[in-house]
């Protein structure tokens, strides 16, 4: 790590949010040429960065695709000129006007719903407006969330016919594998990628031998997207924390430490020496309260302390988080760490979870080759 | 609940966050009017609440006194007219330039410290600036997180020397009974309050005994806050949650349900029938990923949900959280709620943690005497 980066480091407040810029273009490169070779497009999922920044990276300065998990993403992405956009969250009726006026202003937003009543809902506001918004059925691959049972085929056929009488758009079909976040090993998360794609799959053929077109098959979670063998008949898969990885998905060994491209700067704030505590001014409001590793092999508490120029420190992490203190400690081992970590001594904390950790800042502090560049605001909020 | 809180309400964009401003106003007058009878003053911290208006209603038009958890919050807080505060993190040295800038501008702004090497750290900055920002010595009163142990004599002088000898100003002591949060019973939270007051009194009296003078003895956290039976030589409290309350401090019988002044706005967005779940539109960005009460006797999920009017609905809680959605369902009992709420309907989920669900969001959305008023802004950030 060159010197100035610390020096530049050393200037910025504490807690922050740090964004190793060449971390995330490798990863995004990387996904990009596996699902080239899958014959499928990527719609990344921007839920997790939230930054318009991070947007023209991945869009590689076109105007889409891409999903998103909340209708201020949808608003904050079509000022930065991005036109096709899935919200990959089930309706409810009151939300369409505000897709509406979006759809008003040229983009193209697509809504996903898994039931009768919601299909109902939607023609009944086409029929008022003319405004028909196309809809994609959500399908559920794996008893994690929302969706219909791939083979429910009575339901799946409702919705169709349903939106089609009331001059309603059905785009096609969706899912996302969230039950590959809580996998065991690799042959596993390929199988979910091989049920993800079916369930899709076979949803598209019940449709369209009804009669309906099914134009978008689209799949989508980080796990499977990396380990997919196979993606015949989907056309296009969705992921987010790819963008920066993070420790679970390195649990996962769906990536390595190494990859990993956000973390919380942090500043040692005070020390328990018999207790082994080292004592930082990242708390839970820096880091999120998520645990996601608390339910893999090996537990990483808030996080993964590194050094200052980001190098991972062995078995150093946040075993505990208050509102705005961190307790590091050595995992497993109580030794006095105040020698080596001085108050005012500066830690990167690798996160569990990126979305979490990511949501719980406004900014991102770029690195590039290794120096501070420049910040990049991102939102929160609906 | 009259009509038009309902109708009011109903025009939202969900979820967002709902403060009821009865249940505050009650929450403070209880507390205020409790320490009044202890003959000790109330320094709100302000860490849960993060706005401005409330800050008014808090300080009832007067200038302070408040407690921050952040520089963020001690500017925000300035440029609201209030000048007496204590920033009660430990300090590192990088953050005295941003505190000198603020006493500069008339801010009282005090910082606290449990080692040497803060205090010479200080008394250097001192000698360089000619600021001596008061200090007050942290108490470690349960082992819970920082602070000096009240007994270490030779630490406690050590750090009133370095700071006397630095021409630092020594103001006082504090503490903070953290652990008091994890206990089981009522005697319990009265046995941790009487253990925070030694805690500073012992320590102000071994400095007061060798010539330091120790004008603020603070102690503070909303269990022992509202169970203390004596405060004798304490010279004032500092409470943040009870503004809002939640479901931790309900599980531990501080409150009760009914005086939680916070919650989530949600719309259901879809079912899984035969799971007994309800989907709707408040994941975890909106609640927080707190599981403060996974630990209590009762589990309360990610959050207890509430009718739109704000009444209880047993039994009814957010099981499971994804980013933007929520799972509900019944504790302990899978029943078809679809009927019940189809999608569309609007719920209240009440927090485990109102500091972790309020830091999800940007604003509150006022409830006056049962009707929806206003917007109150709330800040972020460091």
């Amino acid at each position: 790590m060159p010197a100035e980066t610390n020096d530049k480091l050393s200037e910025l407040d504490t807690p922050c949010l740090l964004l190793d810029r060449d971390r995330m273009a490798s990863n995004i490169s990387k996904l990009k040429e596996k699902l080239r070779g899958l014959g499928v497009v990527l719609r990344p999922h921007m839920k997790t960065a939230k930054s318009q920044e991070v947007a023209k990276v991945l869009l590689e300065g076109t105007n889409g695709s891409i999903t998103v998990s909340t209708l201020k993403e949808a608003e904050e992405f079509a000022n930065a000129g991005i036109t096709d956009m899935i919200y990959a969250v089930g309706i409810s009726p009151q939300k369409l006007p505000r897709i509406n006026r979006l759809r008003s202003s040229g983009v193209d937003l697509k809504i996903i719903l898994d039931s009768k009543e919601q299909a109902s809902a939607l023609a009944k506001y086409v029929s008022e407006t003319g405004d028909a918004i196309p809809a994609l059925i959500e399908l559920d691959a794996d008893g994690n969330r929302s969706g219909v049972k791939p083979h429910d085929k009575e339901t799946l056929l409702t919705i169709a016919e349903t939106l089609r009488d009331g001059r309603a758009r059905l785009e096609g079909v969706l899912t996302h594998a969230g039950a590959s976040y809580d996998v065991e090993d690799e042959a596993a998360i390929i199988a979910a990628a091989e049920q993800e794609r079916k369930a899709v799959v076979d949803a598209a053929t019940t449709l369209r031998e009804a009669g309906f077109e099914c134009p978008i098959v689209s799949v989508g979670s980080t796990p499977t997207a990396h380990y997919a063998q196979d993606l015949t008949g989907v056309t296009e898969v969705r992921a987010g924390v790819f963008v920066f990885f993070d420790l679970v998905m390195a649990g996962l060994g769906v990536c390595t430490t190494d990859d990993i491209a956000i973390s919380v700067l942090t500043t040692v704030i005070g020390h328990q020496k018999e207790k082994g505590w080292v004592i930082v001014d990242a708390g839970w409001t820096a880091m999120s309260r998520d645990r996601g590793t608390a339910r893999q092999k090996v537990d990483q508490g808030y996080g993964l302390v590194c050094d200052s120029g980001g190098n991972v420190i062995d078995d150093l992490i946040m075993v505990s988080a208050n509102q705005e203190h961190g307790i590091i400690a050595l995992r497993g081992e109580v030794k006095d760490l105040s020698g080596d970590f001085p108050v005012g001594t500066m830690l990167r904390i690798l996160p569990n979870h990126a979305c979490a950790t990511a949501a719980q800042h406004q900014e991102y502090h770029v690195i590039e080759n290794g120096r501070y560049t420049v910040v990049w605001p991102r939102f929160n909020g609906w």
